[in-house]
């Protein structure tokens, strides 16, 4: 499609580097920002320029935080004896949504893949053994990272790493979905599931 | 959901703005952008401030563009004597698209919907009439215009409008998609493309 304007292709063009945005999306967004009043499309490319400049990562977990410290590991009512390693900020943002975990988190910024290019060295593993040699509060190391080959690649290195210190190691439990039908589980879940089975408790 | 960071936070409520982008989505938009380098994003940005800023309107036609007049008006190869009204700058791309109208446009910014308060006069329909009135080789209005109710008041409208000038008016042809199975049109447009059925060509 040709474009009326080179300043309206631009936009667009930048636009589609977006994640899962295609030009259709990227033209109604143009559409959507060009109808807004100057202050607001100002301030929406601010809050992105700040985004990328003023935003810092946690020097102890590489978490996103406005301080160098992040809030998480600033928070005393946290436990410290429990490690959670992810992947991802986002990975952060999911297990703190459930509620369920009161222990710190260590991001490891990705996860350990040949294919993609990613190697040990990639990752805030260093950082995480320094972690865990300076701060002997830390009892249990739970792996919270995809059920997958880089997953388990980067668990096992990290594990392996870990050996010297005196810890117990975790994972995310797998199996069935909660509310997920028996029928329309895959064949591979289905059969770890049995295999590690857990007790019934009545 | 809590975020760990306020400049995070700002940047998804900015992207949120966008048409049709959540939280989920906002924040897979701002890691994205996380990950990018400074240089890209601040073009990303600039490229959205230019796009609200620099960008211009046509005076003739109102369509988006660069210059004070925009392209498609000031291109000798294109017929003067049709002139296609739409509601948006998404009509003038999607028609151009179709390579099948040579003719000039007339951008009228919405359609006449009392109920979203929207009147004639919030609409470039004086400065069509105005165009009409001091280019005599204008010979026929084409109605681009959406099939409903407003778009439907805004032809009508216009029509009784420029009835004093000696024009033809057209509207878009209405019926059964290319390539739409009969059982699945609505009755309304069915009915229709019965009652306004075309001369079979043989």
């Amino acid at each position: 499609m040709e474009y009326p304007s080179k300043i309206l292709e631009e936009a667009i063009l930048q636009l589609t580097k977006l994640p899962s945005v295609g030009r259709k999306t990227a033209l109604r967004f143009a559409l959507h920002l060009l109808k807004q009043n100057p202050d607001s499309v100002a301030d929406f490319a601010k809050s992105i320029i700040s985004l990328k400049m003023d935003i810092r990562y946690c020097k102890t977990c590489h978490n996103i935080s406005d301080e160098e410290v992040c809030s998480i590991c600033t928070n005393a009512n946290r436990d410290e004896s429990f490690l959670c390693v992810v992947e991802d900020i986002k990975d952060v943002l999911a297990i703190e949504n459930t509620q369920q975990f009161k222990g710190r988190y260590h991001v490891l910024g990705g996860l350990i893949s040949p294919i993609d290019g990613v190697g040990p060295n990639n990752l805030n593993i260093d950082s995480l053994i320094e972690r865990i040699r300076e701060n002997n509060q830390i009892k249990e190391v739970i792996f919270g990272l995809s059920a997958n080959m880089e997953g388990d690649t980067t668990s096992f290195f990290i594990a392996k790493k870990l050996e010297e210190f005196n810890l117990a190691f975790s994972s995310l439990s797998r199996g069935i979905s909660i509310g997920g039908e028996l029928e329309y589980a895959d064949e591979v879940t289905l059969g770890r599931s049995i295999s590690q089975r857990i007790p019934y408790q009545i």
